[in-house]
């Protein structure tokens, strides 16, 4: 790894896993001068500096992005666009803003129109996490060997772009650029479909009460393990399923239907097509191990 | 532990996952005799006798059992109503029959008329288990810790239900007794449901063929993790999905409403609604790690 100082200020927007590990990271990496924590409780910040995720903290927007070269928000998701349009205007000229966000679309299309001349935005997001949240969440090999996603658009800047792949990549990610379209409908299939399915799981189990003790308690490794996504930020999951309404609905669609089927098999008794369905579920499963 | 002989001879049919695990778990004990494995193919009864699952093989169920203390059915849910009509008829006066198998309901039914005067049944399913299926997967902690519930019937011997007990709390059980048809229906909502969902889910994202790309491989440690349990044997799940048929359709319907409400609620984009949705299932999620 480089110790070159890539990075002579970062200003990390929401120091919680995405933003905290990035930082630790990059400084593990030797490629950042200064980190800046910026935030809204002071709790989180405090103990962002006692672990040396970040060197400095304030709550004040304006002040933190001040002279920073790179500066990430990784907040929820439908906050980014206020706190972009709170540090946009007091950015330097040639600094470049990125942002960890789960969604992309929307969080470009709202943005983007706020970017002063001189600054540059690159929306990213990198595909890896845990259900923690937190500056204390945050750990330096979250990104190891993860995908990072970046989505530019007919607008951003091929230099900046390259800033913010070098970091990712520098982070331990291997960097793939895609249109925030096509990000939107992926995501949706591989990881907000299966939160929600997760989430739905749990709410179905949970309120079942034919019998008076707590059913949950019977669970084996395998209930415990399937549903752990459900334990992940509610605000962090209400923001995505807001703002990638449409391709979540479509997805949570197709899955109706494929539970629809083996529904059907089921009541039916269909004893080859039920092997069928779920030899082709394991195949497909198998084939990502 | 105690390493009285509490099993001078142990009869294993099916010597796979669940069936090789006992074996191992009770001779870590010193708890037993001899073990005799029995099977239907060669190659994996030859594999437990290599790994020391099992001290004797044979593919003559009525041989296998002849001088038995004790024999488990450890196969597939649909095949063991035959293999204790099998079996049956050869074993001694005093033996005790018992099984695993995820679902109690029809089992108990099917094979309690078949026990002849001076054998004993006793219906059990350990709640463990990996995705690995066969000899090769078994070992001797998959018990540790993990609830072990017996179903017994009016017709249950006292007698054999305490040896039986005793087999499942030395190999690191916490038994537990329920009747068969609330084994049945919780298992169906924390076990059963959820590998249902599992298979369906899978199905429906590696069947989205709308980029030409495999989108699985997009996918992070989430998904992987979370569809584990659809790598699961689909001759096992076909058994469990149509003899806990009634159960698990219910189940699957509780589901769907749960996964609906949530549905509408993204598409009415109600927020609150959804922190509150992802927020309950959280809570329910976190009071079971
Ligand atoms: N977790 C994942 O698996 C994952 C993966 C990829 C991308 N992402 C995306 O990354 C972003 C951050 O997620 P995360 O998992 O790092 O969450 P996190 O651990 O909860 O961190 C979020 C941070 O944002 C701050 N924050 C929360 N609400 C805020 C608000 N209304 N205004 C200003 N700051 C606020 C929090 O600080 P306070 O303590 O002061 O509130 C916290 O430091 C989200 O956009 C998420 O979609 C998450
Ligand atoms: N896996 C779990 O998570 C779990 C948990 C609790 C209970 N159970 C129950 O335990 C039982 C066994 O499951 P397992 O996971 O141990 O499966 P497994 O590892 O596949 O073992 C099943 C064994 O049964 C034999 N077998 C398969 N089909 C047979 C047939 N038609 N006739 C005779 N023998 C046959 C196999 O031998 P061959 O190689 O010769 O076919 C194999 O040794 C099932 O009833 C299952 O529902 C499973």
């Amino acid at each position: 790894m480089s110790n070159q100082i890539l990075i002579p200020k970062l200003a990390i927007v929401g120091v919680g896993l995405i933003g905290g590990s990035l930082a630790l990271a990059l400084k593990a990496a030797g490629v950042v001068g200064e980190v800046v924590g910026i935030g809204r409780g002071l709790a989180n910040l405090e103990k962002a500096l006692e672990l040396g995720v970040v060197d400095r903290i304030t709550q004040d927007p304006a002040e933190g992005v001040a002279d920073a070269d790179l500066v990430l928000l990784a907040t929820p998701v439908l906050t980014l666009t206020e706190m972009a349009s709170r540090v946009l205007p007091h950015m330097k000229p040639g600094a470049v803003l990125t942002d960890g966000g789960s969604v992309k679309g929307s969080v470009a299309r709202a943005i983007e129109p706020l970017v002063p001349e001189g600054v540059h935005f690159v929306p990213g997001h990198p595909i890896a996490g845990t259900e923690k949240s937190g500056a204390e969440a945050a750990f330096a090999t979250l990104y190891h060997r993860r995908r990072c996603i970046l989505t530019p658009t007919a607008q951003t800047d091929p230099e900046a772009l390259r800033l913010v792949r070098r970091v990712w990549e520098t982070a331990g990610c291997e960097v793939v650029e895609m249109d925030v379209e096509k990000h939107d409908r992926i995501l949706g299939a591989i990881s907000h479909l299966p939160h929600m399915v997760a989430y739905s799981l749990v709410n179905a189990v949970s309120s079942y009460d034919r019998y008076e003790e707590n059913i949950l308690e019977y669970s084996a490794g395998g209930f415990r393990d399937f549903t752990r996504i459900a334990s992940s930020d509610p605000t962090m999951w209400r923001d995505i399923a807001l703002t990638n309404r449409d391709a979540l609905l479509e997805m949570i669609e197709r899955f109706e239907l494929s539970l629809a089927e083996l529904k059907e098999d089921i009541r039916g008794e269909k004893k080859d097509r039920l092997y069928d369905f779920f030899l082709r579920s394991k195949q497909s499963r198998d084939a990502i191990l």
